[in-house]
């Protein structure tokens, strides 16, 4: 017989903190906090085995699972003394999700379960409060109508509203016990008229109910976009976790609140959280109220008027914090802890590891490291390499003129200007069809949103505070999140905010700082951040870590500068055809292309020299000796004509020839399938002039500056787009006669390399021969992608999310390198290039070279160097350590 | 020391006919006749090893080359009495090339080397004729100056036409020996003054030169171009042969000639030649004077007036007919000889396996098996499996009314219509330009006609022999040709022939049978060949031999119809979108594809579900019981819709929506690169309703066909552009679920199996797994070429004639499989997908499963079966026999 139900509570507990895969994250730290004797209400764990179960069964359960769960429920009721719909002491439960990875308010929860028309004048007995009792019951109603029996809210909420009106009242906290004792008979005829059946008095029809909706919420829309979007895999599964109710409404000495063991914002080392009196928890989560602080400390930091709990219940403070500090030790890691207090008695609901702002991430690991609760590999392994991106992006420029028009909590980090819309569907369509940038505005986001708020660039709200659905998601997404504003008011149906005697209608654009709470009319500049302290500690360490070489994508100047910046090692691609379009040469490269026979190509060719001539000698200077991979030509020749009739015409005026030629000749340069046609090294092949200037203008450049500055400078010349080892030997022979010749005429040479790019399948399997030539190989997983797949990119829109929802590619494979297929065809290459030239050098430059899951591959298939764009290089460097430490798959804190 | 040289003559040699590779094929033959005590000239053959050194060293020969040339010279010397550039008793040589294989006319010949001021002197003197001794003299100027020294022929012909006008002389044979002496003496003079030099008098001076002229002539481009198009390996290299000259030319006692030791037109057991009188052997070959029959048999055959050799020299005849029987004997295969008769003493020049029609080609090897020459595995393997394609192509209708215009000889069989152009260039510009069928008109063709010929229809000259260069060069191409038809004037300058009082003009259509040398003004209709006596027998021969299955792709039924008759064992690829583009159905096709929703796609497929069904329900009456392959849609929709204006507007007329939407979908469906795009299984993945039509189609189909013929009928449901297992597993689901449905409804149920195309470079690597799902895999080994080359087939035009001239490709690879690249990915497939499902059932269904090298590497890899075109069904059945007896190369014959 399996065992599929785990009981904690009472000091003791079935479970452990890491059996998180089988009892979710909830679950095993509810067991693990029992075991550590702090005070947890009793409950048990519904392993996720019983969720696989019951999707590969046709939602059925375990045979054996119901006695399993008497059981345990037997064993709470013995803890609590109560008993499940007991007329006098009964024993309420809450049921909820619990998945191995956080996954907030995307799966269902029911509170207050065990309620019926008999436990309920139990409980008023109990508790010496009938009103109370009565409003736990309808609410128990209302949610488990609407999670379970799929009724809708505003059934209810029309229910009560004309009750209120009835009786002239107008706040819920004005209603009596006998209003809700009414209200609760309502609701009850309201439900068996839609469901042609009372409302299950039967407390255990009630709990088994409310599990099968937990488990059936697993496959709700909102979770499974929200498993997409965090790369979770369906087949993990949830527990469900059901727990004996305690209650933070029960009178002004209970309270509710959300804590974290140090600032999840900036990392600081304060106890930090906020808590409501006399609520239920789900009401600080919510966002509907606006919480207080925990201590004395936070009020004044955010320059509360309301008193902190440190005022209002010293004795329980201390004891809640004397459990963040057991906690934090224990975990060694920061938590967020959910906790309520019922009549003076303090209980831990939740404990998880804290989500926190990357810059927290930063200082949290490298204040742990230092004061010795952590190793500083350790320390590496906490960041999320992906997330400090959110680091490197700008913030405002200080000195810019702004014009602020609200201040509410800095929820997320980071600044951003858009368009403002009020809905999340619209930013959805903005984004998509109009391309826009846009903020999103709302009073509170909901789960729905999620939407809408992944394609924002920013998000405000003007209700709910830190730990708000707002604050939480925008942090996880790393997108930057103003929350509480509360001078603002939105008005929905007119499309309009009104702020400061203001009206901002949709589509104005505004700025927030998600780093300071600040809300800015218009657009304001911004600037680069600063890459100092923790950061620089950090980087600084992984450094030390790493054996894999970070060298950047970059062919402008602009682009160089911030790839040393960042700690790029050099450059792993420079793709000369971005320099072509520049509108000073592009009438040179039209030229050419519409040139009849080799002398007029030579000629155009001639004019593009200089220019390209001073690219690769300001790409030097500034890489100072650092290697430098130069990819010659690639796209096809067409990319440089004009399309449109305008352009055509201007293009032949320019060129002096008559619009006729360029229609033809853009005619006969017409592709069925340009990425698989004449392109790459076809082009120097076909035309051996383009890449005898371009190499030409390297070596000139190299000499010149080599001769400057007296560093050494190590071109290396990459082929793109080799297919067989006979291309790459004419190239590497045309190359070496334009070297020799220009160090002849310039009595000065330097070293050179010639490589090839591997981005097709047959380069792939024929590296062996290649190699031969090739004394470097850098992978093109972007094309090798493509060709490996037979997918092309700008094609995939139509059918890759289809994929991606029916689960056929569990990622995208242009984002996160396809290690079965096209990382198979990497290892053949790289085995097979290094049998025949053990000391060639092996490098990534597609944009799996700033992916980390893609890094840690590279760094396994043991390869030399990544290159990426710029803004990624220190995510590279921290992956890359990740990866050096074993730690493939990151930190947990997705 | 190497040994560089090899001498012959005289009953004995150094070399043997199974040293063709150092000797080349002449001289390797020479050295055999030698051995065989058969007459032949002596001589000597320098290796293709000196080619190779030769151009391995920037145009040098080895050091010790030059004695062991000298020292074989004076064999030569010692058995003819004679002495290379004596006063009294002069030697005079030929120097030819000879490489493995045979170029015929490609490189350059030398003839009547060794003749001086002084020696032509001793010759006049040896042979007591003056006039002849000048004669040779000038013409031996003539050759070396143009080949070694590079003047023009034209210098020349103005020297002796002035010459002739000067003397009122017309013809050649009206000079004398004094008039030939003084064109001797201008000859000289005008070379003086081109080279600042004078002729070169020393012999061995001319000797050296000579063989460094035929070295160099093997780079030329004529023989760059035919090595590219029969697949002739650069390296190879060539051989040159230096033998002592003898004369047919020295009077009527004298002739030379070719001949075939059977008819190599028909195949007949008859010994077939001709020869000319008082001639120089390349005066035959070139088809200058229309030459004499060898024996009355074929003088009666070709109704020739002039008498046979037979006749004219029957001695020499009956020693030439003894020959021939030796050396058939010998080598147990037709051979062409040449022969030379000088002062009836006969001389063989050469002999070598005789290029032949491949309907004599069959006739031969069955003959030859049947006289118990060879067994009848040697007689599978000579014949080229790809010539067969000449008997399979259709003849003209006997009954078919034609208009006859002229007759000439029948020079290689086959029908051709076209419309004529008078020159090589035009041929190519018109075919390759305006994608017209031409027929090729010369009054002669030579070497540098060889692209012209290479494309054209059909080939028609008005001078020359069945062993005139366009005879032999259409034989090996397998293009019909009329050679000599005498009747016909060609005016190249007015674009027009004259013949029977018509004047036909470029452009015009005309037809040519190249199996009775007839031609026809207009296009005459045409039959198909039977398929019986020698074809048939060898068919037989073949199939018991084979391993590998060989299946036809085909979709209409009269496909399936003439790949029954060619002998398939079933269709490996029903290409099901060929049936969507029928007139009728395109109007449903485009209505689905129109359609917003699911809803109306499914009710636009149910309009083609009777017509898809009749199609299967008609192949599987066809193909009774035979397996039959059926691929569901893989072509994106885009393809369906309609792209000119007129066309969108009748389709939106027709399918009753306006214009705009017909162009807003023709742009949604847009493709950057539709080879990588929306299609294939992705169709089906994102449009299931689709596959489910197609499927249902099939089961109701072959429901109705098992139940009404009581045959067994197993479809084959193949999945294109499968990359990932998961799609497999969806679409199969859907699949079985429809075949459920239909048994259901139908109450009977047959067997099918559902499998993959292996198209992509994932699936191939990806093959171990996809196979726990694929009961077959098929390699689409077109598009397996274009993603692992990255090389899309419609784009590669403008860099492969490039990439082949530069010898980066040695074969098209989209013609013969890359055994390399793709073939390494077929490999790997094919034994992932056997260790996972030991049964899996491997075939081709690209191109290359017609094409005899790939189907010796689809034995060689143990695929199950091969499928190609209905016409190259029996071309597969012989290349599989021939690979079954190892014998991958195929046949010497190319």
């Amino acid at each position: 017989m399996s065992k599929w139900v785990y009981s904690f509570g009472a000091g003791r507990a079935e479970g452990r903190a890491d059996m998180k895969n089988l009892l979710g994250g909830k679950g095993a730290n509810l067991a693990e906090m029992s075991n550590l004797g702090i005070p947890v209400p009793p409950g048990f764990t519904i392993s996720t085995e019983v969720c696989t179960y019951y999707y590969a069964n046709g939602h059925a359960y375990p045979q054996d699972l119901t006695e399993a769960v008497l059981d345990a429920l037997a064993k709470v009721e013995e803890t609590m003394g109560a008993r499940f719909g007991d007329e006098s002491s009964p024993l309420l439960v809450s049921v909820r999700s619990g998945a191995r990875a956080s996954m907030p308010g995307m799966m269902d929860t029911i509170l207050n379960l065990g309620l019926n028309d008999v436990s309920v004048e139990g409980l008023a007995k109990k508790v010496g409060d009938a009103r109370f009792a009565y409003d736990s019951y309808r609410r128990f109603i209302q949610m488990y109508s609407n999670v379970v029996l799929e009724i809708d809210h505003h059934h209810f909420e029309e229910i009560l509203e004309a009750h209120k009106d009835d009786k002239g009242l107008s706040l819920d906290t004005d209603l009596s016990a006998d209003d809700w004792k009414a209200v609760v008979v309502k609701y009850k005829d309201m439900v068996e008229r839609h469901l042609c059946k009372p409302f299950p008095q039967d407390v255990k029809e009630q709990l088994w109910g409310a599990i099968g909706a937990v488990f059936g919420s697993w496959m709700n829309n909102r979770a499974i976009i929200y498993r997409r979007l965090h790369d979770i895999p369906e087949n993990w599964g949830t527990a469900v976790n059901v727990q004996a109710m305690v209650f933070g409404n029960m009178g002004d000495d209970c309270c509710t609140g959300v804590c974290f063991t140090r600032d999840p914002s900036t990392g600081d080392n304060n106890f930090y959280g906020e808590f409501l009196v006399n609520a239920q928890g789900e009401d600080v989560v919510a966002g509907i109220r606006t919480p207080q602080q925990l201590t004395i400390h936070g009020k004044n930091l955010q320059r509360s008027d309301l008193p902190s709990m440190e005022e209002v219940m010293p004795e329980v403070f201390k004891e809640l914090n004397a459990i963040r500090h057991k906690l934090e030790a224990h975990y060694r890691d920061m938590q967020d802890m959910e906790f309520t207090v019922q009549q003076k008695r303090l209980w831990m609901l939740q404990t998880r590891t804290g989500k926190r702002t990357t810059k927290a991430a930063l200082k949290i690991a490298v204040d742990m490291a230092r004061e010795g609760l952590i190793t500083r590999k350790d320390a590496i392994g906490r960041i999320d390499p992906t997330a400090l991106d959110q680091l490197l992006h700008p913030t405002l420029d200080p000195k810019a003129p702004r014009n602020l028009l609200a201040r509410g909590l800095p929820a997320s980090p980071g600044a951003a200007s858009g368009k403002i819309v009020f809905s999340a569907e619209d930013a959805e369509t903005w984004v998509k069809d109009k391309k826009e940038k846009v903020i999103l505005v709302r009073v509170e986001t909901s789960p729905e949103d999620i939407g809408g708020m992944h394609v924002s660039q920013g998000i405000l709200t003007t209700r709910g505070g830190m730990t708000s659905h707002a604050a939480v998601v925008a942090r996880g997404m790393g997108t930057p999140c103003v929350a509480g504003a509360g001078e603002i008011r939105v008005d929905y149906n007119a499309r309009l905010l009104k702020v400061a005697g203001k009206e901002i209608r949709e589509g104005e654009v505004i700025t927030i700082d998600g780093g300071t709470g600040e809300v800015f009319l218009g657009a304001v500049p911004t600037v680069q951040p600063e890459l100092t302290g923790d950061f620089a500690t950090l980087m600084e360490w992984v450094d030390t870590i790493r054996t894999l070489k970070v060298r950047a994508n970059a062919e402008t100047p602009l682009d160089a500068a911030t790839a040393r910046k960042f700690g790029a090692e050099g450059i792993g691609l420079c793709r000369t055809e971005h320099m072509f379009f520049d509108p000073k040469r592009i009438l040179a490269v039209r030229e050419m292309i519409l040139s009849s026979d080799e002398k007029g190509r030579r000629a155009a060719l001639a004019k593009l020299l200089p220019y390209q001539r001073q690219d690769f000698v300001d790409l030097f200077n500034i890489m100072q000796g650092l290697p430098v991979t130069i990819r010659l030509l690639d796209p096809p020749l067409h990319e440089f004509l004009p399309h449109t009739d305008a352009e055509v015409a201007e293009v032949a005026r320019e060129a002096g020839v008559d619009v006729a030629t360029v229609t033809a000749r853009n005619a006969a340069l017409h592709e069925s399938n340009p990425m698989l046609g004449h392109r790459g090294c076809r082009l120097g092949i076909t035309y051996p002039e383009i890449y005898e200037m371009q190499a030409q203008a390297i070596f000139e450049a190299a000499v010149h500056v080599s001769r400057e500055t007296g560093r050494t400078v190590t071109p290396e010349i990459m082929i793109p787009l080799v297919g067989a080892k006979k291309e790459l030997d004419l190239l590497k022979a045309s190359i070496d006669k334009v070297a020799a010749q220009v160090f002849e005429a310039e009595g000065y040479a330097v070293k050179y390399h010639v490589g090839t790019m591997i981005e097709l399948p047959r380069a792939a399997l024929l590296a062996g021969e290649i190699a031969e030539s090739a004394e470097f190989f850098s992978f093109g997983t972007n094309d090798l992608t493509q060709t490996t797949f037979g997918m092309s990119r700008d094609d995939s829109g139509p059918f890759i999310g289809v994929y991606r929802e029916k689960g056929i590619y569990e990622h995208d494979p242009f984002a996160q390198l396809d290690q079965q297929g096209v990382g198979e065809l990497v290892k053949i290459a790289s085995e097979r290039g290094r049998a025949t030239r053990p000391a060639i050098k092996l490098g990534i430059c597609g944009e799996h070279g700033g992916d980390p899951s893609s890094i840690a591959f590279c760094q396994k298939v043991g390869l030399d160097y990544v290159s990426c764009s710029p803004y990624r290089v220190p995510i590279a460097r921290l992956a890359a350590a990740q990866a050096a430490l074993g730690d493939s798959s990151g930190s947990g804190m997705h």
